[in-house]
C-alpha cells in the first residue's frame, strides 16, 4: 500500500515551485519553476536507483530496472508543466503519484517481471505554446520536433531556445524510447464524479478537439472623434463571435466552445480598436458533430464580420481526434480499483491528455479522480488527501495487475 | 507669413522620436521617447531667445518677451506625447505650429505687444496614464498635483516616477504661470472638413465625456472538462456589455460610445476566462444626454452579468463635462482664417483637448484642420503640407490679432 502522507507532502513540497499567493501554481512549461520541479523530481527518481533519460523535446523518463530488462518498462506519466492560474493538481497528481508507486515498491522491495517508469511530458497544458500535448505529441509522431521547436510564446520566444535554456533538450531521439503500455493519473477536472460520489474514473477515451486563430481586422480610431457610423471596430466583431462561439456549445452539448485568450490593439481607452487576436477551442465526443460546431463557426464569422467591413483570418493549428483507450488497460484499472475497494465508474475524459497522444504508440489508459466543484485550471482547484492516496493506490493496483499478466 | 515647408520638416524630424515602422508614433507620455522630443524641443526655443520653465507636472511653457512684459503672455499650446499606435500631427501640429509661427515672428523681428509663449502639456492622451489631459486639468485645478503623481499605467508604474525619471519634474507649482488667453492649432480627428472641403474649423467648444472602469469576475475553468451550464464566463459577459455599449452609441448619434482597452485572465486558450477588465468611453456634445447613457450603460451591466452568475465591479473615473469657447477668441481665429482667405466652418471638437480646461482658467478657443479620412489614433493619420502650413498660419493670425485687441 502506498504512503499517502508521503505523497501529499510532495504534492505541497513542489507546489512551491511556481507556488501562487492564491494557494495554486504558475509553472508555465520551460520556464525557470519548470526546470526546478524538473530538477526536484529527477533528484528523487535517482534516490529511488532509477535511471533518468530526457529526450530532445525534454521528456523525462525515469526507469527502475524489473526482474526481466529485456521487456520494455510499464509506464505512469503525467506532466509537471501548469497554466499561467493552475492549481496544486493538474498534471502533478499523475506524476506524484506515479513517484509515490515507485516509492512503495522500492520501500517494500517489490521486483517487477518487467522494468517500471516514470515520464514527465514536457508542455501538456498548451498554454504557453500551443498547441497542448506537444511533447508527447513528438512522441507519437504526430509532431516533428521541428514543429515543437519553432512553436512561440506570445511573447515570440521558441520553445527550443527555452528548452535548452532551462538545459532540458536530451539527445534521445523522442519516440525512441520503448514501453510496453502507459497508465495516466489524473484530476477529473468535470463535475461528475463528485456529483456522483464515486472515487474512481475509470477512463475509456478522450473527446475530439479542435483549437483555432482568429485576427480581425478594423481601423484603429478616435473614440470621440469617429462617429459610430464610420466605425470598423474589430473588437465588437470579436464580441459578437464569442457571443456566437458560445452558442455553438449551448446547442451541441456535451460538446463545449470557448473563447480563452484575446488579445485587442491598439488598447487604449481612447482608441476604437484596429485588430484583435483570439483563440477558439471546441470539442465533442463525436467528431462528425465537431465537423458541425466547426462549420458553424466558421459560417458566424462570415455572417458576422464582412458586414461590419471588418477583414479575418481564421486558421486551424490543431485537431486531436476522439480516442479509444485500450480494453486490457481498462480492466487492469477496474481491477486494482475493485482491489482497493474504490466505487468506480467509466467516463470520458473533456480534457485533452498526454495519453490521448501516447494511445497511438502504446497500449494506454487514464484513471481519475474528484476534484471539488469540477473545478480546474483554477488556483482554487482541489483534491482531497484521501482522493490523491486512492488514485495512486489503484495506479500502483493497476501497473501490478498488468506487470503479473 | 510662415515658411511652410520649415514647419513641414520639423514634423518629420521629431516623427522620429518614438517614429513606427507604419509611420506613425509610439510616444506614449514619459517615455524616452518623450524626454527625446521635450529635449528638442526646447533647445529650439532657447535658439528663437525664448525661456523654457517646466512646472511641477512637466508642462513646458517658453516664453518670448514682447515690448510690455508685465502683460500675460497669449499662449500657444497643445502636446507632444501620443497614442500606442499614433499618428504624425495629433496635438504634435499644435505644438509645432506654434512653433513654427513662433519662428516666424523671431525671423521677421516682429514685436509683440504681449509676450507670447508655446506650452507642451504633459500626458495629453490618457492612454499610458488615464485620465486624459491630465496636467493641463492639474493646472486648470481640476486635479491636484498628487492625483496626477499617483496615476499608474498597467504596467504599476507611476506618473510621478516617470516624470522624474525623464528629468521633467519642474519646480514651478501647475497653475502658478499665467496666460491671458491660449489658443490650440489641432487636427480635426473627424471627417467633417475633409467632407465638406473646408480648410479651417472654428471650434466653438467639446462635447463631454465620462470614462469608466469594469472588472467582470466570473471563474476561471477547464475549457475541456467545464459543461457549458456550469460556466461562469467572463469573457462572454463583457462580450455582451461591449455590443450593449456600442449600442447605446448608435442610439444616441451624434455621441459615442466605446470599449477601447480590455485585459482578459488568465487570457490562456483552454481556460474559461475568469475576470475580465475593461473601459468604457461615453461622449455627447449635451450632457443631459450623456447623463441617459450612462445610465443605460449602467442598466446593460445589470441586466447582463448577475443572471450569467458573474459579479462585477463598475467606477466612473473621469468626467469632463462640455466646454464653450471664449467668443472674442473665436472671432480673432475668423479673422485669422478670413485674412489668409481660407474657407472655414464652426464646428464641436469630438475630441478632449488640453483647451478644455484651460478654458476653466484662461480665455481659450481651438482651430482645427483636416485629417486624411477624418482618421486618428490611428498610425496612418495624414494631414498635408498645405493644411498643416494653413493651421499654423491662423494660429499666427489669431494670436497677433489678439495681441492688437
Ligand atoms: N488536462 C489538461 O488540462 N490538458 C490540457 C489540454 C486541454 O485539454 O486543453
Ligand atoms: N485629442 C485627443 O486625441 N485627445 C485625447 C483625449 C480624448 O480621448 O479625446
Amino acid at each position: 500500500n502506498i504512503n499517502p502522507q508521503r505523497l501529499w507532502d510532495s504534492l505541497m513540497e513542489t507546489a512551491k515551485f511556481g507556488g501562487t499567493a492564491k494557494g495554486g501554481i504558475k509553472r508555465l512549461t520551460l520556464s525557470d519553476e519548470d526546470r526546478q520541479v524538473r530538477d526536484w523530481f529527477k533528484a528523487q527518481c535517482e534516490a529511488l536507483g532509477c535511471t533518468v533519460s530526457v529526450d530532445e523535446v525534454g521528456n523525462m523518463f525515469a526507469v527502475r530496472p524489473g526482474r526481466n530488462n529485456e521487456l520494455p518498462p510499464i509506464a505512469m506519466g503525467s506532466h509537471l508543466d501548469t497554466q499561467p492560474t493552475g492549481g496544486k493538481f493538474d498534471g502533478v497528481l499523475g506524476v506524484l503519484g506515479a513517484l509515490e508507486a515507485m516509492r512503495t515498491l522500492h520501500e517494500q522491495g517489490y521486483e517487477t517481471n518487467a522494468p517500471v517508469e516514470i515520464i514527465n511530458w514536457t508542455n501538456e497544458e498548451g498554454s504557453r505554446f500551443a498547441p497542448a500535448m506537444l511533447a508527447s505529441g513528438v512522441f507519437a509522431g504526430v509532431f516533428t520536433p521541428d514543429y515543437a521547436y519553432e512553436r512561440l510564446d506570445r511573447d515570440g520566444i521558441s520553445f527550443k531556445d527555452e528548452l535548452e535554456r532551462i538545459g532540458y533538450r536530451g539527445t534521445e531521439k523522442a519516440g525512441a524510447h520503448k514501453f510496453q503500455a502507459m497508465f495516466e493519473l489524473h484530476i477529473e477536472q468535470g463535475p461528475i464524479l463528485e456529483d456522483e460520489k464515486t472515487m474512481i474514473g475509470v477512463v475509456t477515451g478522450v473527446q475530439g478537439m479542435r483549437w483555432y486563430e482568429v485576427t480581425v481586422t478594423g481601423q484603429d480610431a478616435h473614440t470621440g472623434a469617429t462617429p459610430m457610423y464610420l466605425r470598423k471596430n474589430a473588437l465588437l466583431g470579436a464580441a459578437r463571435i464569442i457571443e456566437a462561439i458560445d452558442a455553438i456549445g449551448q446547442k451541441h452539448q456535451p460538446g463545449v466552445a470557448t473563447v480563452g485568450l484575446i488579445e485587442n490593439k491598439p488598447n487604449s481607452r481612447n482608441v476604437v480598436p484596429g485588430e484583435v487576436f483570439f483563440t477558439v477551442d471546441l470539442r465533442h465526443p463525436d467528431e462528425e458533430v465537431l465537423e458541425v460546431m466547426e462549420r458553424e463557426f466558421r459560417a458566424a464569422l462570415e455572417a458576422a464580420l464582412p458586414p461590419m467591413k471588418l477583414a479575418y483570418e481564421e486558421k486551424r493549428i490543431w485537431i486531436s481526434p476522439a480516442v479509444k483507450f485500450a480494453p486490457e488497460l481498462i480492466e487492469c484499472v477496474e481491477h486494482g480499483a475493485d482491489k482497493a475497494g474504490f466505487a468506480m465508474r467509466r467516463m470520458v475524459s473533456g480534457a485533452g491528455h498526454d495519453a490521448a497522444y501516447i494511445a497511438r504508440v502504446a497500449p494506454t489508459t487514464m484513471i481519475f479522480v474528484p476534484c471539488e466543484g469540477g473545478l480546474s485550471h483554477n488556483e482554487a482547484e482541489s483534491t482531497s488527501f484521501d482522493e490523491c492516496a486512492a488514485g495512486a493506490q489503484v495506479l500502483l493496483n493497476a501497473v501490478i495487475e498488468h506487470d503479473r499478466r
